[in-house]
């Protein structure tokens, strides 16, 4: 039961990226997205990726492999969204 | 080494909703931000916290409590702006 509500949760926080990957490619709208967050949560996914291959846990390198790729997602979505943006706006300027 | 990797990874994953939260808190633009993602994230961190308690690893309930209370305030602070906009439109027709 216990190892149940681990895998549920792992599951959670592991595919909880997901819905914000298909919101930004539906909509484009990246405007109150904080890339500083992104980065933050990138750099320590990268981390317990290399701790769980140190510990050769991959269960934890896999579920962590998947949130790393999906917030890569969502920065190179919204850094490209806004250069297009700010591309926009000097061609009108 | 391997032990730091997992502290730093821990810190990261768990402090990085905060230049989220005051972004939302400074700019009230909510816009881009998927609420879905905060549904099934929250409920993968609050069954991260209920495995931590369970296993008695207090490390695991506490650093997802911090993580529960900020993507909680992620959406409070969400719908209350989405709302005040709604109420906005409402008020213009």
């Amino acid at each position: 039961m216990i190892t149940l509500i681990g895998v549920v949760a792992a599951t959670c926080t592991t595919i909880s990226f997901v819905p914000q990957v298909i919101q930004i490619q539906k909509t484009r709208n990246v405007s109150g997205i904080s890339l500083s967050m992104y980065g933050i949560l990138t750099t320590g996914v990268g981390l317990w990726m290399l701790y769980g291959f140190l510990i050769r846990d991959m269960a934890v390198f896999f579920a962590n492999l998947i949130t790393f790729a999906l917030a890569m997602a969502v920065i190179t979505l919204t850094v490209k969204e806004r250069l297009s943006l700010a591309k926009k706006v000097v061609h009108q300027v």
